[in-house]
């Protein structure tokens, strides 16, 4: 008789943004009349650029010739994106990563919830609070995390690692053991950015203690503030200790295309093991990599027309955080993030419950956000507004909010 | 201080096609002469058909306009596809499978890789032998496969399936304990085929004893004998024990494409749990779905065009199939397969071991082949043969194999 993995059956209710998705079509149901303003999944709005368009159209063309097809391509990645990726994110500021240490992927999130393959399961695993829900569910399903208690919001095993306005929603180092630590900045959900002088003292500890950092940098393009780092290997002592994670999907509107990458630095070493080794050999056997015109369309980003049409959709998105930050400011919301990263992080009035807030802004301002509580613990009191909207939907999003509140 | 998954560092040496790739860089290097005919690994040539290269460029161009442009998919397929798979790839053929119970997906290798995450890490697991390395390399990477024993090429916890000329490469129901048995028809690497009593002693087998049979037919389309079934679930019983992996890689050259799918039965239930919700659980919280691209071409497989268009390049590789098959009959050789699928299995000549036949084709016929040992102990003595290259080539191949051996 074949048993299911009971780590499974631990998961509490479902994924955030189902229930999310569930409330808004039971008020939909109820109301279709009501126009929604949808800032609550993290997911881009605007086309794909045009350099990124006419490479995959060229490439889709290719694929259609005998000359021009491509079949099984690297499981890591071709090398003219690897290259270009070391080139442009890495090399270009200084970071000595090269294009074997970079593993082409088709997520983030397929690469945060897969790294755990490679890592025994008696780690001790930490992550912030409130957190990216992956990084815990992934650790739940493969026994890492012990047991659930639904009073708490927390899992037995789980280190966490409050993020709230006291430390500036970067953690403090734990003082206990922890393994695996999971950091993600500019930070999803609360819209937070680390200093180097902060990632230089977590590099450093998870040097002494030989603990492993999972450093999601998926927002890094958001960064605003020239001094702040875009990678954690811009911190040295990060190549001993560190693995990063980063995607397409924020930087040139990639959610819908589907690439990413991770850089496991060569002289990551555990048990005598080199991380870059096993990470290879855990995608040759799971993965067959990311589609041949996906990853043409990923290499025009790289461009001099493709760098200059990305950086202007993110400047679109970084004015519309803009009018959300100052906006909900000006009704007496506290609000932070928004500055280097696309997530606005807003506490809710009078000590308001997250999923309350949440409720009263669909209701009756017609807005979907995300409660801050679906992130974890510390996320109750706040909720999340992303700045992927259209323009005009942004702007109106502040204004319904402010004559419901105002 | 962290720990590496203690079984990555179990698995013997690299996997199969990095050795063959070894052994042919090394030999072309020492001979850059030589014009190499590459019938190894199992990798399509023909070019995407043109129904599925104008469908992903119609999507591409439409991922560039602002009302054409798709973000984050569902992450089990658009219901698209999952119509048009359910409609003409079962429901077709009589076969009862609903949208639902599809779950679009980027490879068949990423999903029996990864299938097993839902399962216990105590289920006993059983392969064929010869067999398709990623079922064994997945399972001792989660630790079901216990110690590997280099002198036998076993692992001690993995029950072994012979397929053997005597049973007609279709493996008997073992008599000891089974949980997870993969199967795979038309198999890889011998190309043989089980029948729908087969198949149904395997079902009866598994709805007895609570086992799961995790079917990868990922070579259906090769099936040339009409009285053979495409699906598991054209048998009866199976949507209470069998998980099916399919593929539009081989189906209609989408190896460096990307797509796939898996069907997970609303009526499979174990421990009391719905397998088709554990791995909705799974996807959704690892995976973040196919490209919208891919999506719109695997779609166009679908068309009146593009079943006209796939089935001419499956009738040429079956050409292939069979140039080769009667080809090495002719010089006395044993073949087995390439009737029903696109392997041919061949006996190595005088008892001559599968690495040494492997390297006499290379070194003397130019032709690179499949040591059938790569695939496990039962495959010592073997070799595979791809009908997957150009018609020209394979014609040429059996030419060179015939006066190397004639």
């Amino acid at each position: 008789m074949v048993h299911v993995n009971e780590n499974f059956c631990k998961l509490p209710g479902s994924y955030l943004f189902s229930e999310i998705g569930r409330r808004v079509a039971r008020f939909s149901g109820e109301h279709p009349e009501a126009e929604l303003i949808r800032l609550g999944i993290g997911d881009v709005t605007r086309p794909l650029v045009p350099a990124v368009v006419e490479a995959m159209e060229r490439a889709a063309a290719e694929m259609g010739t005998p000359e021009g097809f491509h079949g099984y391509g690297p499981e890591q990645g071709y090398d003219f994106l690897r290259q270009a990726i070391a080139r442009h994110d890495y090399q270009a500021r200084g970071v000595a990563v090269e294009a074997g240490e970079i593993f082409v992927s088709d997520g983030a999130k397929s690469d945060c919830g897969n790294m755990g393959d490679i890592f025994s399961l008696d780690n001790v695993v930490a992550v912030c609070d409130p957190v990216y829900p992956v990084y815990v569910d992934s650790n739940a399903m493969a026994g890492r995390a012990g047991e659930y208690d639904p009073a708490s919001g927390k899992w037995s095993r789980l280190v966490y690692l409050p993020c709230v306005k006291e430390n500036g929603f970067v953690p403090a180092i734990p003082e206990g053991r922890a393994d695996m630590v999971y950091l993600c900045f500019p930070n999803n959900p609360t819209g937070a950015m680390a200093t180097r002088a902060q990632l230089k003292a977590w590099v450093d500890w998870a040097n002494a203690n030989g603990s492993v950092l999972l450093y999601d940098s998926a927002y890094e393009a958001f960064i605003s503030q020239s001094e702040l780092p875009h990678s954690i290997f811009e911190i040295e002592g990060a190549r001993t200790c560190a693995i990063e994670f980063r995607s397409f999907s924020k930087t040139a509107g990639f959610t819908g295309t589907r690439c990413a990458y991770t850089v496991v630095p060569k002289e990551l070493v555990r048990d005598g093991v080199s991380l870059n080794s096993l990470w290879n050999r855990r995608q040759t056997t799971k993965f067959n990599g990311v589609p041949y015109v996906v990853q043409r369309g990923a290499q025009a980003v790289y461009t001099p027309a493709g760098q200059e049409q990305v950086r202007q959709t993110i400047a679109y998105y970084q004015r519309n955080a803009q009018v959300i930050r100052e906006g909900l400011a000006r009704v007496g919301l506290e609000v932070y993030g928004g500055v280097n990263a696309p997530y606005i992080w807003v506490a809710t009035p009078q000590g308001m419950g997250s999923w309350d807030f949440f409720d009263l802004l669909l209701r009756q301002a017609h807005v979907v956000t995300t409660p801050g509580a679906g992130f974890g613990p510390s996320g109750e009191g706040y909720i999340r507004v992303t700045a992927f909207g259209r323009a005009e939907q942004a702007a109106q999003a502040v204004e319904r909010i402010q004559s419901v509140l105002g």
